[in-house]
């Protein structure tokens, strides 16, 4: 404890720690209350190891430049797997999406992440999201169903209408994911066998 | 992303995040994927300054020597403080329970925590928690007043009592926190009223 910025800077680490935990999402002043007395009370390397995988998910994961999902090598693990059938793309919103449909088993082709969808509201277009290099896969034939698969709420089910004008012209088949998650619901909270479910009875658009 | 070990390590960033976020009191499987990604989607120097304040906590607190709870300088800040009422020690069994008295704004005493209440089936005696500092600060005459503000639970009970028949022989005023508290109640989790109340209305024992 050197000079006296040091010794305040340290006086307030705690009340750091809270303000930043605070900041995640779903965590109250409670729960950040608990979690700090947690990590407090925890052993020197618990801590350490939460504090480095934070740094290393940052360090390690990008975008793949394919699909737009998370990846740690070049390609992401979907894009970089010979045994996927690479005549399908499932269009997501975000990369937790591709996480929550990955779970289910049921899928076992390529992705595509928007990284968003349509809202006017917030001045977000197709040219916003990954809808350019979307068209530019189905190029070269390969791919022969699109599966939209945005939430089934108001921006998902406009990004999906507008995605299907534009991909039926190329001559590839669109579907959407079934109806099966609850009206208004959101693809990430969504049950296993329910995303697995409305995979499966995706209808034609 | 140099030999492979390195890169295997690389592509399990994710998945350690996830663990490490799981082990954290309140955050299950869903809790942890949502903050995993918000980290992921924040800018990098949001998640620098968690991992930081992480890393920063465990480096500068440390326990106070007289109380037992948190510090960051030499003394906690209450032990330090020349304003407090030197005359009154409230008892608690953990560092966070401080946190919650003093949130209330109605306490001006010192503290002593215990590190822990009397658990038979845990194997904790009163010789595994700071009982032997609690009756060494009672030494000079200075302390007339012991609150005892134990969560109010069996535990808490049998702490409470135990300290009590130690403490009165001394001549020291021995109080117990009013049961305003619901039975059974947390300290950490009450709201401020109600805690503020029951020190107000605490009873001797």
């Amino acid at each position: 404890m050197g000079n006296g910025a040091h010794l305040d800077s340290d006086r307030h680490a705690l009340q750091r720690l809270l303000d930043e935990l605070g900041r995640l999402p779903g965590i109250g002043p409670k729960s950040a209350q608990r979690i700090a007395y947690h990590l407090l009370e925890a052993d020197a390397e618990e801590a350490r190891r939460l504090a480095q995988a934070i740094l290393d998910v940052k360090r390690v994961v990008h975008f793949c430049p394919v699909c737009f999902s998370y990846a740690t090598d070049e390609l992401c693990e979907v894009c970089a797997d010979a045994g996927r059938d690479r005549s399908q793309i499932c269009v997501v919103a975000e990369p937790r999406d591709v996480t929550a449909i990955e779970r289910t088993g049921a899928y076992h082709g390529l992705y595509h992440v928007l990284g968003g969808v349509i809202s006017p509201m917030d001045k977000i277009g197709p040219e916003q999201l990954h809808v350019r290099e979307l068209i530019a896969r189905l190029a070269d034939g390969e791919v022969r169903e699109v599966i939209l698969a945005t939430n089934l709420d108001v921006e998902g089910e406009t990004t999906a209408t507008y995605l299907a004008r534009a991909i039926k012209p190329l001559g590839v088949d669109v579907t959407r994911i079934a109806s099966g998650l609850p009206i208004g619901g959101d693809l990430e909270y969504a049950d296993e066998g329910s995303l697995a479910r409305a995979m499966e009875a995706r209808r034609g658009m």
